[in-house]
């Protein structure tokens, strides 16, 4: 019986990274479904759970991508409302790749040193990325402070983050551009930069040879990086003491671990990936 | 050479349930179109009858579906006018899975007892389970009777069984509602009902117990049925001495149905399975 | 690791044909995307690219079809700017089937003979596998005649040929009906009609034992053909000293073509198989 991943993508195209990763991931055949919506989902979804007895049920698996990660949290939530009893099968989220490389960031942070009771900070944690970083960061026990251009974002993103993740607190504090990271870094342990592309939110001199800092990580691939003086390509390096990540250092384990979690999703037909249990696959990686 | 399925698809999504059945039936590849009109069909159809030459055609079939069967009725049509000579696939038609359905039913029914000759009440016949239900019937023998709500309803669904199986003639009876089930079932010997997702037509004290009533079958899964007392697991239960069958006790054996229509497909390039040749189908299974 | 191919068609859904003959030529797994343009083609690309690493990128390739060659064009372009170092894919552009048909013919009429300094006519070669099949007849030496119906359209496709084919000259000529091509013909050695389905585009009198016509080749299968006196089935038949190719002559090498190509992309990730390339594919064919 052949595995077959149901991808269902709120964009107009379904992705093309998902499906070659969902290949490579072991998946046999990829249904893709396109311009889904909470409308629409219960249909394919009842295609999924009422095709193959329960038994058989651990061969059929969701997807859930597309470039809007808000679209994809609600195309999820109705995905496991449709399911009932014995009838569902293993779905994993990760719109525009968001908690795939969230979860590869902290990873690389841990790896660099325990965030147990340290300060790690976030910024631009406004996007999908940092936001599920920061939350995965709190739940490691890290004394997590989040940024965004304005106060209020800042404020609301601390609530969003303690509501998605089992009531952790993060600190919000607002960083309206470049010239206040210096201040916004006092004391960090941990600096995580989860901007957009092409956006330099932390300069050399707010970072560097900063005491105390035990690593930094970015995931903006498209110069100028957010972190200045870190290389796309680190992956580990030491600067000056501190240990250094950029997008395609994080992106190498990224990979491997959307891998893995496709094909974990047909090992049993009740799994639910998102961040946390996107981490829990990535642990088992490393 | 790789069996090739054609989805072609009414609806704005290939339907996912009729891929992950295609797949287990033996297709090897299932190339999906969508929002397939009598308009674009003729394309999708010359794609699949001039990449292969003549002897490789049944490696190539094609399924059509969508949640509209009259828009797929009319696929059929033009993609058999687009076929000539030896340039032509096997086909099976089977929007939302009322064909298959059907069968599944007129077997079960079959299965309880010899219905040559013998009066069958087919309710809400005017959806397409009950229409090519109640076509079937008639074909192997049984005085068929159908209701719908209008007697103007009736007498038009008589006429367009008529024209579909082969000139037989059933019964059109107005039922407008549950109360009348009872006078409508008098000197009933087989009854299926096909209404619709949670609606009662036929209440307890109308069928049950009824002398002479041999078995009496059910489509709708969704609370309430379509009859009450019988449970939609019923797969030949015995209720008082009349044989009971429920949507997923038919489901089953539907399921079965469709699987070797798809595998039935590759074996030549000329099969059109629609309602009486999926009927034929089934009667290998059982 | 599976072959993929990433189908990028440019109309509303994607081409049963190309699919079909992608599967044959050896693609494990399409990846189909419609109605694709300049603006979106980008992230489909990235997905092609950023997905595997550039030792396993050769199982990754992209098809360009659709309907519109224009559009086909316009798409490969972005495709190619897309790629960067060792991130790129190898990509064949065939919209509407135009380069391999056109190719195909081609070679055809080389195979009756030396095209070096000889005569070429390619009727209606304002359409893609005119404009093509005329490029590479004079990039093969011939001393090649287009015509179009209105001498405007004869002088822009000549100039649309030399900016496309490397600064090869034709000649353009106008040839408003029919009745002209007798003296269009004049010292014609090889004839190729190119013309859309059912027009007539050449007269019998206007070739048949025309002293000093090697071959004449017509990709119209559409009765009335393009050249009258050919049959569509025709593969090299002697009219009277004439070699003559009917589309479905054709056709068959034009598969098998097809096909090759599909197989070449997979052996490295930087080939364009675009008109030029395509022929090089093919005369290891024959």
């Amino acid at each position: 019986m052949r595995k077959l991943l149901l991808q269902l993508d709120t964009s107009a195209n379904p992705s093309v990274f998902d499906r070659v990763v969902a290949y490579d991931g072991g998946a046999d055949e990829i249904m893709s479904c396109s311009g889904v919506t909470e409308d629409t989902v219960r249909d394919h979804v009842h295609g999924a759970i009422f095709t193959r007895g329960p038994k058989d049920l651990h061969n059929t698996a969701v997807f859930i991508g597309g470039t809007d990660m808000a679209a994809g949290e609600r195309l999820l939530k109705v995905v496991r409302e449709t399911f009932f009893g014995p009838m569902r099968v293993s779905v994993m989220l990760d719109s525009n790749g968001s908690n795939t490389t969230a979860v590869a960031a902290v990873v690389k942070l841990q790896q660099a040193g325990d965030v147990r009771s340290r300060r790690a900070v976030v910024t631009a944690a406004t996007g999908p990325v940092g936001m599920r970083a920061a939350g995965l960061l709190a739940l490691a026990g890290a004394n997590v402070t989040v940024t965004s251009r304005r106060a209020h974002g800042s404020a609301k993103l601390a609530a969003d983050i303690k509501e998605r993740f089992s009531g952790v607190t993060v600190d919000p504090v607002a960083m309206s551009d470049a010239s206040q990271a210096g201040a916004v870094l006092e004391g960090c342990e941990f600096l995580l930069s989860a901007g957009g592309f092409g956006v330099r939110l932390v300069p050399r001199e707010a970072w560097a040879k900063r005491a105390g800092l035990i690593a930094a990580a970015d995931v903006n691939a498209v110069p100028p990086l957010g972190v200045e003086g870190i290389d796309a390509m680190d992956n580990g390096a030491d600067r000056d003491g501190i240990k250094t990540y950029g997008a395609l250092g994080i992106g190498g384990l990224k990979m491997k671990i959307h891998k893995a979690c496709i094909a974990k999703l047909f090992e049993r037909n009740d799994l639910v990936l998102d961040a946390e249990s996107i981490l829990e696959v990535a642990r088992t990686l490393i």
